[in-house]
């Protein structure tokens, strides 16, 4: 067998976190400038509230959303990318041009 | 609440495609031209082979890689990425950029 050369183990943990379900449209809506939790949740159909707040959780913990509470009344709360999330932006317009090359439309 | 965007369906689909457990990874080694399955799996530590096998599958079924059986003694099954597949390159490129700025190195 030839030389083996292992996948890069720093790629690997990059992929798997910004891959893991539903986490991509989660970034991308916040890319989009929609920041409120209720915003979030309307603009990614099929998303459970558990998910939501879950993913949100890691992707904070992970450095890569910000959580903020607005002072208002009701309490509303937004989530902005830090620095290490926009630093993504390359990698969500790539998915995004081979989707739209790749991915067929859906039969409405 | 203001208007809603809703992600885009086939970004959607792209990155849960290409972010699915172990997917990254076996696509970054067929780029790295590892092509045999044996090679495929020394390249990715931890990965079982029920689990290869399924992705690989998965990837065929879904365009982005190409099977063949080698008319060697013994059998050799190898794989390779066609246009759809290699069209990713971009993308991969992207995430590798990105671990190199954000994913910390491993203590060894």
């Amino acid at each position: 067998m030839p030389e083996i050369h292992p996948v890069c183990t720093r790629f690997h943990a990059a992929i798997e976190l910004i891959g893991a379900r539903w986490t991509g449209a989660i970034l991308r809506v916040l890319f989009t400038d929609q920041h409120r939790y209720a915003q979030i949740k309307a603009a990614i159909p099929g998303v459970s509230d558990t998910m939501l707040a879950e993913r949100l959780r890691t992707l904070e913990a992970d450095g890569l959303v910000e959580r903020r509470v607005l002072p208002t009344s009701p309490v509303q709360v937004e989530y902005r990318l830090t620095t290490k999330g926009l630093d993504l932006e390359p990698v969500l317009d790539a998915v995004l041009s081979w989707s739209h090359k790749w991915i067929p439309l859906e039969d409405h």
